[in-house]
C-alpha cells in the first residue's frame, strides 16, 4: 500500500486510537477525534466526559513524545480487513497559542459535533514520520 | 462501568488493539482477534498475511510483558460513544506448548475463519489486570 492511500484511508476515518508509553514505561491506549493538516495529526481535549482533569495522554506525550496511531476497518470477510498505523511525534499545544487555534479550527471543520461546543482544551499535534500499511 | 460490564463488552467485540511497547521505548500498535479465557485473552499469530516472519508484537512482549488492550465503538452521536481499555501482562506460549493448545483451541471456537486453517504460529495470553471504561 502506497504513502498517499495510507494518508487517504487514515483521512476517511472518524477516530483513530492512540498509544503513548506512561512515565512507569507501560503503553496507554485511548481513542481519539482528530483532522489531518498535511502529514500533521492534530487533536484536542474536548467537551466528551473525561476521567480524568489530567489526562494521562498529556502527561504521557510530555515526558515521551513519538506516539503511535491505528485505524482500522473490521470485516467477518478477512480478504476486506485493513489498517493503517501512523508513527510520529507529539507535541501539546495550549488554548491561545497559534497551534491551538489551527488544531481548533480544523477540528471544528471536521466534525459538526464540535461546533457548539467551545472551548478545547489542550490541543495535541503529532507529525507523522512512518506509514505502516496492512495488507 | 462495572468491571463485569468492562469485560462483557470486550466479550462481544470481534477484534481489539493490542500495545505494547517496542524495544526503543516507542509504542507499537496492531490489531489482533481474539478469545476470553476467562480474565485472560488470549490470541495467536495466525494465517492472515504479516509483514514479517517475526511478528514485531513477539519481541515487544519478550522483552516488555506489560500491554494495553482497547475495544471501542464509533458512533456520530456521541453520547453513544464507549470504550474498554484492559491492562496486563503478555506471555508467549509457542506451538506445541499447553497454552498454545488451549489458546489454539478458543480460538477456533470463536471465529469460524480459524476452523479451516490450521495451525497458528505463537500464541498470546495476556493476564488482564485492570479495566477501564469510559464513559
Amino acid at each position: 500500500m502506497e504513502r498517499s492511500t495510507a494518508l487517504e484511508l487514515l483521512a476517511e476515518c472518524r477516530i483513530v486510537l492512540l498509544a503513548t508509553v506512561r512515565a512507569d514505561g507501560a503503553p496507554h491506549l485511548v481513542p481519539i477525534c482528530f483532522a489531518l493538516d498535511g502529514e500533521t495529526l492534530v487533536s484536542a481535549i474536548d467537551h466528551k466526559p473525561k476521567r480524568s482533569a489530567a489526562p494521562r495522554r498529556l502527561a504521557n506525550i510530555a515526558a515521551e513524545p513519538r506516539v503511535s496511531l491505528l485505524a482500522d476497518a473490521w470485516d467477518e470477510d478477512w480478504s476486506r480487513l485493513w489498517w493503517v498505523r501512523a508513527d510520529g511525534r507529539a507535541r501539546l499545544a495550549e488554548p491561545g497559542s497559534d497551534g491551538h487555534a489551527r488544531a481548533d479550527r480544523l477540528l471544528r471543520a471536521r466534525y459538526g459535533q464540535y461546533r457548539d461546543a467551545p472551548p478545547f482544551g489542550t490541543a495535541i499535534a503529532i507529525a507523522i514520520e512512518r506509514y505502516t500499511a496492512w495488507p
